[in-house]
């Protein structure tokens, strides 16, 4: 089976890696913190020492690091030689759709395709790929990946076009939304508490008739059940800085969202507390102890 | 079959009173416009001058009035009266918590149990009997008028317990949640239509993914159709006296909530602006004509 490259073996590129190596690729894995990919040579992944040393002529990588400045130091000259025409870079990274802009026009000159291939999915859903892609690209070069994804980590994949900023700035759109939804789940419940009347009826009336998905479903009980720290599988400063970028494109496109705003000063507030091991969830907190509430567990 | 009052056939009470009247009950209809009721009693219903006319002793009256200084003029003491002792009146309008508890007590006071029982529904969904009632109040009457909600409108009934405010505060929450969700598809779909992406595609990943349900399926595609306007089925000034009664009881009870404040001021801006059939929908335009889109279909 085919060879391919990967790079950035975190909480979620971990999960996509080992499901691509049990589907029997061949993969070479890169990941700064070598340690970390070693269970993944036992399973038979080859674990290589640069970036460049992923890539196969004419090959495919598939990079997922943790920001824009990440992104930018992989995709070395080194890297995109070592692919060479043909080859494809897909980014599954959550970066801003002008660093994806600026990346897809360096590679092309080098002959290499990029694909933005950012990833829906917690780390566990990643691993049972039910994860969503959204992508966009040239049009054969992600035709040629999207079985890397699907083995990767996703159950359904939506295509944005050609544009390789558009498949970030739905990304950024979708996480806005579930920052902005965690928000609005903590003033709702805040003034139910205040009411004395019981979020947990509330909760389970919204989330069967008007609010139904995962999102105000899981996110709500861990409200209600003030489960904002522990084992984050997405920390605060993640959200943070997921937020960063969904204004960073608000304001390079001129788009006010007074929303994302506040979100991003939810949760700024919650990295200015230094609160250990913060799930972005914590974001919550603000409402609640702005309403004199507990927003500790009992 | 049992004799019952109705006041108020309103855009929603009307279909509600006639789906009762369908369902055998004999339905003694006050309206302040007589002419609006008249078709129910081309059906059967017989049309009365005065909340008390709709009354029979130890009976159940159902009003669905347009606020709380409605409800409260309706709740005379002749109505009392001739409900009198093992009577039951059941208020199904959005009031303030405040007003539901404050009528409670003055109802009891002459023997009439108060069932707080706002309507989940947009008048098409209670046409349908597939509507949400969430009801509060005491426990034997709220037993008794559940065939009444059901035979008029719900097809869930969800119970909040004895205190006569905590439905309107659940009702509070739910359109308060709708009200933030249009905000924030509106200012997601700014940010997509200005980075030139296609907001369709981002509708469709989002809605049959991380946010399913009514709300966002319907509101969403109301946004991008920028249908704002025509034949509301709620009013922006419905939608903004509900907003006040959010904050209203937020300021009641000191819950500070941030994105009521903003949905607020985006109905406010609607209703300065005097936009002909607005829907509260409409109050997506601030964050598209904030962005320099165009909020009005091409």
């Amino acid at each position: 089976m085919e060879t391919i490259g990967f790079i950035g073996t975190g909480h979620l590129g971990y999960p996509i890696a080992e499901n691509l190596v049990k589907a029997g690729y061949t993969v070479k894995i890169y990941n700064r913190t070598r340690e970390k990919a070693l269970p993944l040579e036992l399973l038979g992944a080859e674990l290589v020492d640069s970036p460049e040393a992923a890539a196969v002529k004419g090959g495919v990588v598939l990079s997922l690091v943790a920001d824009d400045k990440a992104v930018e130091a992989i995709s070395t000259d080194a890297l995109l030689q070592a692919l060479g025409s043909g080859g494809i870079h897909v980014s599954m990274s959550t970066v801003s759709p002008d660093t994806s802009r600026a990346l897809a026009a360096r590679h092309r000159r080098q002959g290499v395709e990029f694909v933005t291939a950012p990833v829906f999915a917690r780390p566990e859903a990643a691993a049972a790929r039910v994860g969503n892609a959204v992508i966009s690209g040239e049009a054969a070069a992600k035709d040629r990946i999207k079985p890397l994804l699907e083995a990767g980590f996703a159950k359904n994949i939506f295509d944005l076009g050609v544009d390789a900023g558009s498949a970030n700035v739905l990304k950024l759109m979708g996480n806005f939304m579930i920052g902005a939804a965690i928000e609005l789940m903590a003033e709702a419940f805040a003034l139910a508490e205040k009411s004395h009347m019981d979020p947990r009826v509330a909760y389970e009336m919204l989330t069967t008739t008007l609010f139904p998905g995962p999102v105000f479903r899981n996110y709500g009980a861990m409200i209600l059940d003030r489960k904002f720290t522990g084992s984050p599988s997405f920390s605060a400063a993640l959200g943070l800085k997921d937020m960063d970028l969904v204004l960073q494109t608000a304001r390079s496109t001129y788009t006010p969202m007074p929303m994302a705003n506040l979100v991003q000063a939810r949760l700024t507030s919650i990295l200015a507390k230094d609160i250990h091991d913060a799930d972005w969830t914590a974001l919550a907190m603000g409402a609640l102890e702005d309403a004199g509430l507990n927003s500790v567990p009992e």
